[in-house]
């Protein structure tokens, strides 16, 4: 039971856009929405392809809704089965989170009292990625017969379209295709839909009518005698000339193929690698169904929407789960999807990572053209790297105008998120070939546009960071954001690190790198900067480390008494004169953030005062905030509050309670960064195991009701299986260790042994018994 | 006639506050609105003293408004006579500038049909400060009578008030008085009221009723007889605390005085002065009544309001006109009004300049509260120099929400004005003892001011001025202002030119004053700073100079359209997200008046690119603006649009067409900057004047129809008069020289002899023929 997410209530408008995304299938390539069969544009159907991105006219950039190949209409005595429109009886819709399948069921009552149930299920095949299939079964109580329509609906769902300039419809051997070309780049693309029937119930090829328009085709055929029920079978392949030269051909192929192969074969490979998938990361926590579905569910959807074998792809904020938020990369990946990723599949955490190197000159391209020189990572990034964010993001709810926002040009602690990213993977997997594969071109780089971009002060005698926004959007164009200080610090440090390491132990390529770069003078003044480089949390007044200069000489005012100043729900708190502006109330866990990023450079006063003080002051309005708060309070033994925010974190995409929209604008989508967010809370937070290099630190800050967490843990290359409970901590090897790791817990420091388990028992305050 | 500002309209409401403003007058203590002896708060009546401010609660600092001793309302069969609500058959208001006073002249008809006439004339005793002085006349068609009441109307006119926390009344010896107390420093402050009749027509004290409330106190007295006429003088006299110890008694004594001396002798005593004014000041324009008036005006407005004999105040935006813009100064008196004085009244200019002397301790502590050194000067400056700008200074239109502004914080060029101011004055009059007197140690400070407010970029190897607002306001936080580098530029400049001056000329002088100051250190910090500081002027892009960073990728729009986007007439352009501040629109001068200050820098073609550039893009929405325009039009040959923005600027409380109100506050009052910016166009810019020094370059640029003007001039402690036409230039010595001087017209100069007249016949291209 735990593996299902099932719907069960009768369909209202209002379920639509929540259980498009929370009923979401994907393998990373394709992402589709949780939508009924004969749902269109109207429902938000979308068939996004991961890395496909189109722009119309002064439009913003956004992924490509594909033509909708997963349609499917029945119509009885002239009327379609709409389950938004016609009378319903019953209906359940679901995933199966084990095997990535969505199922629905839908028992419909006709004018004439005539029940006809229809039941599909379909998958994305985690096996073939380009390949969408379905079976669609319909039933009668009584000898009836209905109309069939399926096929290609290319009237799709847009926000900023339309993008395809032409379509084209053509059918081979039976396979319907649409063949269209993007509008920017005239990328083709091709959808095919090729049907086979069960052995009971065949329809020939006279009997099928086929239906095209301009820009959608269809198969229409009738079914007789349906008290005795018909299935059929829909594979859909989805084919881009991005990687594929002859697309239509190849898509028909696939289809032909997957038709040959059958629905069956072609789930029991499927299943096959998701069972796989989930050997490798599951956990289960024990006492806590709640939790255990929510964490699984997080879980669920990063591993249907992380890209397969590819460093020319990452994950959006918003997954692949339509066009929202541009389909941008933002630092959600590195810093909250990241982590899952390196300790359950590092291979794929190392092809994340990878695709900053992809998108490094693009990063060269936005540094120059702000006047630096080094890599100023896109806030929004895209495929090549290229900002897609507009310098206008919101709209003012009182004058409808565009609001300008300091998002592209000022967060510049992104380059910083990057770099960081990469030190924290090579600290838990040790893998060396990281920074020669690209690592280190980029951590150059980034360190060498912080040094084009730092100040120095002769008054104060330090380095500065000027005119930032931190992670916290509603203070733009701040000084000495603590955060974004503390970030470019631990960029330099990693530059000035590397630079040794790699100098002793790749010579070669170290040479040729900073030859190449030319990057001895700034390596030069990275030496000189670094150890001069204000950082605000060094010494805090009263220990509360100010977010920025001035923050707390603004007024202190409850968010309570902030949001009773609203005079329009949807006024945005940032930008100009937004409300939190000259308020100490913060979008988001900033100080916070950091605290936790750096953990084990800031004493648990200093936790616990900053927690304590910016806690009540932020307004959440960030997905990626609560998260943050979840980690800091398990630290300081908030437990409380730790599963508090940890549940809220991994609810988001269950509960929808995210918010949908801006003004008119649909943001909704899978919040990518928060399913991350959730894994980190229970292992780093709750389960409080950090991994410090060869050394597992593991301080477990369990909730009362939590009775066992078991847990594979990939690090150092090292698969283990970590147990623990509220008195005992259990490491075992699954595979016999080819380094040597230690575990410590408190005070404590205990080597593993290459295969054996070993058992740490404790006492509630963390120290070993 | 050219002396005469007369108005003959019946008055409508919408004039009184055009007509206050206009048809003030003042002695640099007093200055008292051009309103009608039977106004009161409704009408603005207002007795504004120079230097007096006081602060209710939260409410801001603000000049005080005196209880009106000139009140007179005569009541004909117990219907008080107003102008504005009466029957008015005709009306006349009238100041004389020669004389500085005002006069009216109303007659009224009765509902019976008797026409009643008051005349008044009224003026502030140029040679008593303290007294305002009033002859009051009623004379009727028929026999008939009517009553008098006159006193002191407590029931004054407050922005932010009441500032009197208790007000008593006394009469002694016939004198009414109002002793009240401010709420803030519990200063006193008295008015009292002395009357005197004419030998034909005597009020004896038994037919006079005293009446007093809580805040007034009036005497009423019945007149007989009308048709033969009947008038009376009031000698209004204003003490207070701030240079009294006895403000009663001082107050008594100087009526008492007033009305033994006489009407007629005080008037005399008066008339003399403002004469000798005039003869020292008065420029004549031959060919253009419209233009002579409007200088007449403005340096009628200037001389009204200039503070006399004390270097303890100075003159605020608005003058003395109300307690509009907090009745503070601004960079405005030096920047534009201390030209004026300079040339006509170098003592005046000497005064106005040590007022900064008197207010550096509160510079000094202005910088300490923004964690800088030195003196960073009040934007707002009041008595003590303590900033009375406040943070929160526009109100939003569209959420009736304060808005954030940064006038206070970012403005910081206002102590490198000061600094300018000073080496002007002492260019123009050689007077070595500015520096010792103060003015050295204002610039060391605003120097250190400045090095302690620096960046250095290490990418750029150059110091620059980051996050500043210039004086176009629409643009808040900006990087490199061309303005504000420019000055501080010349701050960082003088204080190294005095630091050698003062060593070699005022060595004891120079020793205790850097060792006071502890000033070594940053005089080697300014001479490291000074070669490096950025310059965006030095390196224009294509001779156009960007404003500041970024200035020229903001949205270029015509100033047509911008102003079409407004959904409110009264919308802001600036602060947070105000129409203008991501378009290269503009408030006012700020590229262009940086060329004025600094005309021998650049070169022709940069002056007139950069007119040409930012002229259609300034919105003038400052009285300043203006006269900038008209100073570089004159230099760059456009004669037509230097006279186009001397008028605007000459004319401005004239034409009244001044911003009246911002919201529901009123903001009107004389524009004394847009008075001695007319003063810069006519001279500096029109007739071509230039102060260098020991040399004074004449290059005239009249409009056509101007034949001739005539000016005296003060220059170097000489005074010269000097004559401009279309074809020649003479310069005579008004008195024999002490000091040699020279002018220059074109590329020649010639020596000017003691007391010979110098003429220099010219073409009409300003080379010498």
């Amino acid at each position: 039971m735990d593996w299902n997410i099932t719907e069960t209530n009768l369909l209202a408008p209002h379920d639509i856009d929540r259980q498009g995304i929370k009923l979401l299938i994907g393998n990373g390539y394709i992402g589709y929405r949780g939508t009924l069969e004969e749902f269109t544009k109207g429902q938000k159907t979308a068939t996004i392809v991961s890395g496909l991105y189109d722009k119309v006219g002064d439009q913003w950039r956004e992924p490509v809704n594909l033509p909708n190949g997963g349609f499917v209409q029945v119509f009885y005595d002239g009327v379609g089965l709409n389950a938004l429109s016609s009378k319903v009886i019953a209906h359940t819709q679901s995933i199966d989170m084990l095997t990535a399948i969505h199922t629905r069921r839908t028992t419909f009552e006709t004018s004439d009292g005539t029940q006809i149930t229809v039941c599909s299920r379909r998958f994305a095949s985690l096996a073939r990625q380009n390949l969408l299939c379905m079976e669609y079964s319909i039933i009668a109580n009584r000898d009836c017969s209905v109309l069939v329509q399926e096929g290609i609906d290319g009237d799709v769902w847009d926000i900023n379209g339309p993008h395809f300039d032409k379509i084209t419809s053509s059918v081979k051997d039976g396979i319907l295709s649409l063949e269209a070309i993007t509008h920017e780049k005239l990328i083709p693309v091709v959808v095919s839909d090729t049907i086979a029937f069960s052995e009971q119930n065949k329809v020939t090829s006279e009997e099928v009518d086929i239906l095209t328009d301009q820009i959608s085709i269809f198969r229409n055929f009738r079914i007789s005698h349906l008290n005795k029920g018909f299935t059929f079978y829909k594979f859909i392949s989805h084919v881009t000339g991005m990687d594929d030269s002859a697309p239509l051909e190849t898509s028909q192929n696939l289809g032909q193929g997957a038709c040959k192969q059958g629905f069956d074969s072609l789930f029991a490979e499927h299943t096959a690698l998701w069972k796989q998938r989930w050997e490798t990361c599951d956990i289960q926590i024990d006492g806590d169904p709640i939790a255990q579905q929510a964490l699984r569910f997080s879980t669920y959807q990063l591993l249907a929407i992380v890209p397969l074998n590819t460093e020319h792809a990452s994950i959006p904020a918003r997954g692949i789960s339509g066009q929202m938020y541009k389909g941008a990369i933002f630092w959600d990946t590195e810093i909250f999807m990241l982590p899952f990723f390196t300790h359950a599949f590092p291979q794929i955490a190392r092809n994340l990572l990878l695709y900053r190197y992809h998108t490094l000159d693009g990063a060269r391209r936005k540094a120059r053209e702000y006047g630096f020189r080094g890599a100023f990572y896109a806030w929004e990034s895209q495929d090549t790297g290229v900002d897609a964010c507009t310098l206008f993001s919101v709209t003012d709810v009182f004058t409808n105008r565009p609001l300008r926002t300091y998002f592209r040009d000022k967060q510049i602690h992104i380059s910083a998120d990057i770099s960081f990213a990469f030190w924290q993977y090579y600290l838990a997997t040790g893998d060396e070939t990281i920074w020669t594969d690209g690592g280190a071109e980029i951590v150059f780089e980034c360190a060498r546009f912080y040094a084009s971009y730092v100040y120095y002060s002769p008054e104060k005698r330090r380095y500065e960071i000027l005119d930032v926004t931190g992670p916290d959007e509603y203070h733009e164009r701040v000084h000495n954001n603590a955060f974004t200080n503390r970030m470019i610090a631990h960029t330099f440090d990693i530059c000035l690190f590397l630079s040794t390491h790699l100098q002793k132990f790749s010579p070669d390529f170290y040479e040729h790198l900073v030859n190449t770069l030319n990057f001895e003078p700034d390596l030069d003044l990275v030496a000189e900067i670094a150890p001069n480089l204000f950082l605000p949390d060094s010494a805090p007044t009263g220990n509360i480390i100010p977010q920025f200069d001035g923050y707390l000489s603004l007024e202190n005012i409850s968010l309570k008494d902030l949001l009773a100043r609203k005079l329009n729900p949807n006024e945005y708190l940032g930008a100009g004169s937004g409300l939190a502006t000259t308020t100490q109330i913060i979008k988001q866990s900033d100080v916070v953030l950091m605290l936790y990023l750096f953990s084990d450079q800031y004493l648990f006063d200093t936790k616990i005062a900053n927690w304590e003080f910016y806690e009540p002051r932020t307004e959440h309005g960030s997905s990626l905030s609560a998260c943050s708060y979840s980690l800091i309070a398990a630290q300081i033994g908030k437990v409380d509050y730790a599963y508090k925010y940890f549940l809220k974190t991994a609810t988001i995409d269950m509960t929808g309670e995210g918010k949908q929209y801006v003004g008119t604008l649909y943001i909704g989508g899978t919040h990518a960064a928060s399913n991350g967010g959730a894994w980190m809370a229970a292992i780093f937070g709750l389960c409080g195991i950090q991994c410090l290099g060869e050394t597992i630190s593991i301080n477990p800050h369990l909730p009362e009701h939590w009775s066992q967490v078991t847990l594979p843990f990939w690090v150092r290359g090292q698969k283990l299986r970590i147990t623990i409970t509220h008195d005992q901590v259990t490491v075992k090897p699954i595979i016999p260790l080819t380094e040597l790791l230690s575990i410590s817990l408190g005070e404590a420091v205990y080597p593993l042994h290459s295969t054996g388990e070993l058992v740490i028992p404790f006492s509630g305050t963390n120290s070993p018994k």
